[in-house]
């Protein structure tokens, strides 16, 4: 096993940011323009729970990140950096620990964030990572969920589905396709959404826990309704023939999570707009349902009955 | 077993800092006033490697934010606020989070830091915390570890030992002392200190590994070496006491760790100011020792010689 300095100074240490010492210290430090927020968020993935022991330890890095940066994204903030949290379970060698620290660099030069320190210690059996990143954004702009009013428009960005699906073929319960398993062991929160959900989203979240889940946390922070046109729901090529062969998958693409698009709001009169400036942006974004007065969440078929869903969302325990 | 978004209304959300939205969202913010740097840092805590899962919940809590407030205060950086990864092994129940949430409030009180935000998952078998705390000192006034010079003089605050005292009485091989049990379960860093480093300190750590290991981190970082009086170590009366009858104990004292006091260095001119300036705040600083050119540690008894030590301070692998 290797030694916690060592392991710091020979894998994480290259990927330090300016103001954390090399990480041969006990705190970093960060300064923001005047004027800017820090925006911190937290996730916690645990082996068995979020990702399998034996799940390329690149990927499991790279998700690692990610999923923090998509809470950043879906607030309208820029990532800054992140403080890692690695609890080793004791099965991890040298080989893993440098494949873990690839993901990590990938990451970092994906989302344009750097690492600020963290904590190794042993987790005996569970391999536990918990990642803390921040933000900045202008102050008092955050994109909150509770920002939602009656007649706004519901969009989404991407596609929603793959991951889901990824996580049951990786489980053997359907076929495998690579876009599915991209989709789960890579996701993509996009650097580009977050002008978008600044200048245009009155809430937004982003889908970790499944597209109905996320809109109904939207619904219920801000105290309404959501109406969710099922056929709009934007899927993949694969994701939809997947659906066509099994219809049951239906509920794993609207329900199953862990995509880390975006669902957000938009007021009517600015949804040309919006969906221009995406258009610019070269970002895909889907107008999906409506924001309502009645305080629930319906979900739609294409004949306007609603779709019987027996879960919807990851409930963590 | 409590559902996530009811154990954060019930227990969490009345400890979430303003920026925080009742932890309804999915990341919050905070500012900071111009001219000043934000200060991060983390810290993991695991069941079985750094507490037992039956010590006191609300010890458990505490203890997870002091030890990260302890490298804030070591930095000269004020607490500003924390985010909690909390995996839970299962067998936490109402009571339990209840009393663990207590633990939270009591640390937030004695601290003056809040709770900005954090995950909850599943961790099966193995409670795990991990927080990350946030501070902000003057802008480029970091208390470095890599500050120390030939010459300097070496200080630690208060008293040296009863936690490694409490832990060995927590393990049934020495005889309890309440202050043991005190000092183990409620390190109690002291926000007094934040501003004696940042006035005198050329380097500084907190004494979390063990007061050798630590101050060979500082030495390391510096680039020098240090002697330390082993007779002029702080100790509670009661830890002399059980040295006294156990000699053995003295390295117990000397590289057991968990202290969550502050090892640091003061320019030899600087020396009567800085003992002036702490006994105006009421703090108990001692010297230890002095900075050295040839590069080791040097631990000497009271007629000069070296103490051999088998373990110069906690190891994570």
């Amino acid at each position: 096993m290797v030694a916690e300095f060592d392991l710091i100074n020979k894998y994480f240490a290259p990927l330090a940011a300016e103001g954390a010492a090399d990480l041969q210290d006990d705190a970093a430090t960060f300064s923001l323009p005047e004027g800017r927020d820090c925006v911190v968020t937290k996730d916690m993935l645990v082996a068995g729970v979020h990702f399998f022991q034996d799940d390329n330890p690149a990927d499991i890095a790279f998700k690692a990140v990610a999923v923090n940066v998509s809470d950043l994204v879906a607030k309208g903030a820029h990532p800054v950096g992140y403080c890692l949290g690695l609890g080793l379970s004791g099965d991890e060698d040298d080989s893993w620990l440098a494949a873990f620290a690839g993901g990590l660099k990938a990451a970092a030069d994906a989302f344009q964030i750097e690492l600020y320190g963290g904590d190794t210690v042993k987790c005996p059996g569970q391999l536990t990572l918990s990642v803390t990143a921040f933000g900045d954004l202008a102050a008092n702009m955050i994109v909150r969920r509770s920002g939602a009013k009656v007649g706004d428009l519901i969009y989404v960005t991407g596609c929603i589905g793959s991951a889901a699906l990824g996580l049951l073929a990786r489980q053997g319960k359907i076929a495998p396709h690579r876009s599915f398993e991209q989709s789960y062991a890579r996701p993509q929160p996009k650097l580009e959404v977050i002008s978008l959900i600044r200048d245009f989203a009155g809430a937004s979240a982003d889908v970790s826990d499944g597209l109905v889940a996320d809109a109904a946390h939207i619904a219920q922070a801000s105290g309404v309704g959501a109406y969710i046109h099922g056929n709009l729901v934007p899927v993949t090529a694969a994701a939809r023939a997947a659906v066509r062969d099994k219809p049951d998958l239906l509920e794993t693409v609207l329900t199953g999570g862990d995509d880390y698009e975006v669902v957000f709001t938009v007021a009517p009169h600015s949804a040309v707009e919006m969906e221009a400036c995406a258009a610019s942006l070269d970002l895909s974004v889907s107008h999906i349902g409506e924001i309502t007065s009645d305080q629930r969440i319906f979900v739609a078929d294409q004949d306007g009955n609603e779709i019987s869903l027996a879960n919807t969302g990851f409930c963590h325990f």
